[in-house]
């Protein structure tokens, strides 16, 4: 709270010496996220939202967890284009990582769920994902005798084992995966040496050439859609939630933290490098080929956006009883 | 080393109040294991042990590491039957924990390698495990210029990226993953409370029915080979790698160290229960009918034979560079 209240101060005084037309969207990464009222966070609730999230009884095959495409060993996602799922079935597009996704309004590449509660099951349920049903779910953690007490510690009630409560239980855990103080963060509570010249070039011109419009506030993204065409891709987005035309092709502003660490890039993972993707944001979203040297400058800014990883204590997952 | 020298001390004690027969197959967990002469351990090679460990480059698919089988949160395996890989085929037989592999002087359930180094190979080739090529793997690792640093810095030479220098660094990692400390041990360095009163008749019985004959040791096995049939197997076991008729049906004997958290039981992973590998084991390897009794009391003291798990701080791993 403390630390919440120094980097408030600071910013005060940072964005009291910044130009005022971006002052507003600029913003380090809040001590905490956003916490749902009838989703608090208690030390048993992570702990069990941390056991769920690396159980690959939450899959049909037994095999795969949260943990295998948002792999904690690469920033949280699986550096491949498109994800393999059950089966090593593709899926159609580029995995999220899930650091800061806490900060960020919408989810998804298409935004069909709006909060960490709504996002967590789709996967678990997807073919091409974990290709679980929710009662197979509750039914596999239903036979774990240690589950069904933590349930009953952190959410009480007749039959707390539901999947409501899987849902809020890794939910509360994502929202520990946060990657605080990145040398942007740092910059931004008055440490003007945090940045290398570079990076402050680099960061100017986010502002100037107007990557900022979408990519702001505390995640770097207004957790708004754009119609943005990357390489290769047919993928409708927006328009197969909505089915409203003026959709097509638009999809989510991806989160820029830990941008280094979450190639390849875009929707359909079509790009590997973060130049490669700065000349095509350059093209798509600003209309502007930007030059070798702008190119250079936004990737060196890109790479202060990078945090520090959160630890995990790797839980040690009780057994299922036959 | 000085807990090791206390460790051996307090050994010495134990040893001369136990009974003569059985003084000699039992032995706390050293506290470290043996290390061949021409792969000593530095801090820099297991720490790119561990990386390769976790990176799935190493596979066909870019997806599947060392750690999706030997998961970490599941006491370094699958509890799977039998292993799945690749695309989801699935192997022949049940995955083996690693915890504790370096004190075992035969590999794989068929003893097909002798060491970690030979064994670190297999996986990465096998079909249904990881599909990948040593020269795939070589190549991918490759590009990875912080790889290419980190073998340079721990292996030296002209070409320091290769597949024996993969196998090293996986082995020197693997010699980390030890699990000191169990009731048994302290019972063992003469805290005679460290096992319950149920425990030590667990333990009497252990040595009396003649368990310790082939799970001695520090980890509780005498890395031999043993007809072991189990319910529903049809694997000819070493007979596959000798083709000596002499070998039909034999296994190599497993560790009993952390053996409640591996579930599955056997080769093929037919028994869920530690109580029925108990009853199995009596009438297979014993020729005896457990009693109810009996068989409660080895598993109460099988349970004493879980150690402290490793603590891991995860890599982050470095991208590839394109």
């Amino acid at each position: 709270m403390l630390k919440k209240v120094v980097l408030t101060a600071c910013l005060a005084i940072a964005l009291a010496v910044m130009p005022p037309a971006y002052a507003g969207l600029v913003e380090p990464l809040p001590a905490l996220p956003p916490i749902p009222g009838d989703n608090s966070m208690t030390a048993d609730k992570v702990e069990l939202g941390k056991m769920l999230f690396f159980d690959p009884r939450l899959s049909g095959s037994n095999w795969i967890s949260c943990a295998t495409c948002h792999n904690p060993v690469m920033g949280f996602t699986d550096r491949l284009p498109r994800a393999f799922g059950h089966a090593m079935s593709q899926g159609p597009r580029n995995t999220p990582t899930i650091l800061n996704a806490a900060y960020i309004n919408v989810q998804f590449w298409d935004g069909r769920a709006r909060t960490l509660e709504e996002q967590a099951l789709g996967p678990i349920q997807a073919e091409v994902e974990m290709k679980q049903t929710l009662g197979g779910a509750v039914e596999n953690i239903k036979k774990v005798p240690e589950y069904v007490a933590m349930f009953g510690r952190v959410f009480g009630g007749d039959d707390p084992v539901n999947p409501s409560n899987i849902a809020k239980a890794i939910a509360a855990y994502e929202r520990t995966l946060i990657t605080p103080n990145s040398p942007y963060d740092r910059y931004l509570a008055g440490d003007k040496s945090a940045l290398t010249p570079a990076q402050q070039k680099g960061f100017d011109l986010f502002q100037s050439k107007g990557c900022i419009a979408c990519h702001n506030g505390p995640a770097l993204t207004d957790s708004g859609f754009h119609r943005i065409k990357v390489p290769g891709s047919v993928d409708l987005g927006r328009f197969n939630v909505t089915k409203d035309e003026s959709d097509k092709y638009m999809f989510r502003t991806p989160t820029l933290r830990n941008v280094e660490l979450t190639a390849p890039y875009f929707n359909n993972g079509s790009v590997n490098t973060l130049e490669e993707a700065v000349d095509v944001m350059g093209k798509e979203a600003l209309n502007t080929k930007l030059g070798p040297e702008e190119v250079g400058a936004l990737v060196v800014f890109l790479k202060g956006l990078t945090g520090e990883m959160p630890k995990i204590d790797y839980p040690q997952l009780p057994y299922t009883k036959y």
